[in-house]
């Protein structure tokens, strides 16, 4: 996508070798490049949310063996490589995926081989995310002009948003977004309240920066008030991305994605949920099953912005004193989605209904 | 309550004749006391949110009017002192109440004794509001001890609150969190989930503070988070203030609200709302047409807190070309509330409810 005219992707081989970044931890406030040169180094930007979103994290864990490889290509290091990555975040079923299509490829390959085909299994699985979200793009769009047809084809279409499920989640396009993007260049007039999203502030930090930067017309709201806007008629569609989604369709999100489909459901308002087909678990049915992150109580408690002078400070905003639970994602029934848009099309958020456009997996699904 | 071992009220006359307040836009990093000796000080207190909470709105109001007594008694000055302090806050209903009481034990009294009548019929209604609290916190002890008993009376008793509807909030004792101050001091196991409560973050800010100084085990969590420790089963019981209440039960308070109160149905976790009557809006049945105030989207894009080196800063926290939209309220139906805990006792969130408690509203009541 472009970042204020110029076409960026989120993770890139440079030509000196490494893996270039995009470091999200400085945004809205720098837009900074860093460099990937080691596993290690890889498995550190995937703990600190330099990179995060569900489908870039598995396209860094791809390059991740990469750089592992060319390091030391032998059986106890791709084995080592993918056990440091696989344990950096446990709620996206991407990263498991990514690393198992990467250990599958290297596995039956000479040591001498590894490093060439890591890099260029990795690109692969970033170009199949970028098409996969593209599609996803399209499949939206249709959502959309429907949903726009229903309300006249008058006024704006007014979607709300929970995170980021954007470009900056994937490689390019994103999920969540992307359907937005399509919608805007497309012409359709699109406005998107975008929820803050504590803590972390994704939605307020990452969404609106990439809003912002495409020209999307964008307004940020505290997490609280989506409910009220959409009593008031003020949402036309919400659309979320999700980290894990089960075989029945269950969707495991940010934090506080349960609560925007409870009021969703309660006023009326489709609630959509966009997905590659990777992030789907077809082992697992229940989504109360899906491992929950806990992260440091910090990212609540503490908080970077920009004084008035221009400089980055990070201001402690609770009383030192209180403890804060700093809980990732939640999971919201299938009961409570609208539909799922994937690569493949929008279906019902139903085991059926993913089977019917993912057949291959009917033995696989829990 | 106390403040680490003191005791304050929100709100009193010091010997210096002014009104006293603490000012709340400095909490949780400095308790400052703040001396209003106008009728504007006391409109731009309201105003600005260094006083803020339906019950304490009303209270300051009413100090506000005497204020303006003692500089001018005339009726143009209380006709006056009246409309500005109307207009300071639109949503919360008892600092109309609190006009209208003191407008009526003024009016007929002659200009030489309205002064000492002004403040001595606002110290009338802080003493009222503090006996109501505490009346509050009587019956919610009760309601709070059937819950503990439901789950075996073992372990501990986890309560989830929204904003801030504490002491800081009334004159004393406050209204959802009086019966947690009730059930700590008679040694009911209770533990406290607070809800940031972005904007303004007044449970980060203010609930944590009050709890924290008042020794009651609690923990800070993003707003988004309720939901999910609903459905993990780690809420016993949820409660939460009221800036307005309508005759048949919604409940209009801090944006946010709704979506507490949807998650509490779907996961069948009690919601109680605890209010004094003086917030009870006879005069409307639907919350729908509540009034719901906007303010400056500052207060969203801007945060303060405590550097490193212990200085306070401002930092502007999202990106500087985006629109933010800052709602302060939003409206849950009675279908979602449990219980209404008032200063007569509990009663079912309808119109049959509340009148069986208030008999001498149903004339009245819409």
């Amino acid at each position: 996508m472009r970042i204020f005219g110029r076409h960026f992707r989120t993770i890139w081989r440079g030509d000196d070798g490494g893996v270039h970044i995009i470091d999200q931890t400085r945004l809205p406030f720098a837009f900074e490049i860093a460099v990937l040169n080691s596993v290690e180094q890889a498995a550190h930007a995937i703990r600190s949310m330099m990179v995060r979103g569900a489908p870039l994290i598995g396209a860094t864990a791809a390059y991740g063996i990469a750089l592992a490889m060319r390091a030391d290509a032998t059986d106890d290091s791709l084995a080592r490589a993918a056990t440091l990555l696989r344990k950096t975040r446990p709620t996206a079923v991407n990263l498991a995926w990514a690393l198992d299509q990467m250990v599958a490829a290297l596995s039956p390959c000479p040591p001498g081989d590894r490093a060439d085909r890591a890099f260029s299994r990795a690109a692969e699985i970033c170009d199949a995310d970028v098409a996969q979200c593209e599609s996803i793009g399209r499949h939206g769009l249709a959502v959309f002009e429907k949903r726009f047809g229903e309300k006249g084809g008058k006024g704006t279409l007014n979607v709300l948003t929970h995170c980021n499920a954007g470009w900056l989640a994937c490689v390019d396009w994103g999920t969540a977004l992307a359907p937005i993007y399509k919608a805007h260049d497309a012409g359709l007039p699109v406005h998107v309240w975008v929820d803050e999203t504590r803590p972390r502030n994704q939605g307020a930090s990452l969404t609106a920066y990439e809003l912002g930067a495409h020209g999307v017309p964008h307004t940020i709201i505290a997490d609280n008030t989506g409910g009220h806007l959409m009593q008031r008629g003020q949402v036309d569609i919400a659309i979320v991305g999700s980290d894990r989604t089960t075989s029945r369709g269950d969707v495991c999100n940010k934090v506080g994605t349960y609560l925007k489909a409870l009021a969703a459901f309660d006023t009326k308002v489709p609630f959509y949920v966009a997905l590659p087909s990777t992030t789907i678990d077809w082992s697992m049915s229940d989504g109360a099953a899906i491992p929950i992150e806990e992260r440091d109580a910090r990212e609540l408690s503490h908080i970077i912005g920009r004084t008035e002078t221009g400089a980055l400070e990070t201001v402690a905003i609770y009383p030192p004193e209180s403890a804060a639970l700093n809980i990732g994602f939640d999971v919201t029934p299938a009961r409570l989605v609208t539909g799922l848009i994937t690569e493949r099309g929008t279906c019902p958020a139903s085991r059926d209904g993913l089977l019917a456009l993912f057949p291959e997996h009917a033995r696989a699904a829990a």
